[in-house]
């Protein structure tokens, strides 16, 4: 599958914190750690997990850029 | 000033490409490199040009998780 | 590959207008017409173009809700 | 009211699932089921509830798109 | 008709920049002004226009919060 | 430190509700009350609690528009 997302960020689950109805997950992208919040039921479809290989997918759309003044 | 948003990828504009209203930033963030669609005045604002240091910002809401089967 | 993203909507791209940056393609899933608002280059990596099968990928946390008073 | 969002899905609330803060509704558009995440004080101003009639609101930026390869 | 989210703000239309697909419409919220960046196609449907009484509509999930050290 | 984001809300937090990973903030700005949904680590880092000065900062391309028909 590919998909139309323009950053795809491939690393390793760091740990899984779920609440009641969304986790965060967090994953290591060569040294440096993307939180994503996702649904529990993604968590359980996708075997979220420490040491599971997974992918940060991001649209362009959703990056604001901030800079020094 | 500090964000509430999760994810601060701080690197290096690579390159921007400008539409008639919205621009694309790439943004090289030790290696890898981030894209960001920001409207134009966004770009003239913050001065986003190639070799300036820039941050991606990214909400832990807007990034999804992609695995292997 | 799967996705944490709680909706997939799979159909047929019915068209694809290029803008200077962004492109809207719509996708035909089961009847109704969904608009994806995304890069030009998304939509020449993904070769996206009339009568091709794709996935409108949408995040549960990017669904308002309207309702009739 | 109208609005400016491309993506305006009609349908059924199937069930309803509240959190802490977050409630995941689920929504029956013509056999495809669309999940949204929304506040618990949205679910509790549109009385959202299983047999509800409800539209599911997505902004064409919002919407990725996969193809299989 | 109600909407889910969170953030509905009342005001009067600025000006509106069309671009290639995409549009910026400014509007006039008690003296602040609101950037919306929509598609073409809804400032045509919505005969959006300087003078336009409109509402900007934002989900809870897509506002971030910036301090002061 | 400067953003992309074309709109930046200064005001003054009202209330926090904290769930189990996710918060709701909400901060008057010049009499409207902006809510924004963010992790609990953000409200923690940020300090964020009533009385406190912060600025709501939305992208663009995730504001609606919304008219009476």
């Amino acid at each position: 599958m590919r998909l139309s997302a323009r950053n795809q960020l491939k690393g390793v689950v760091v740990d899984v914190v779920k609440g009641a109805t969304t986790s965060h997950v967090r994953i290591d992208v060569g040294g440096t750690v993307v939180t994503a919040s996702v649904t529990n039921e993604a968590v359980a479809d996708l075997k979220l997990a420490k040491g599971r290989v997974a992918t940060a997918v991001i649209k362009a759309s959703d990056v604001l850029i901030a800079v020094e003044e």
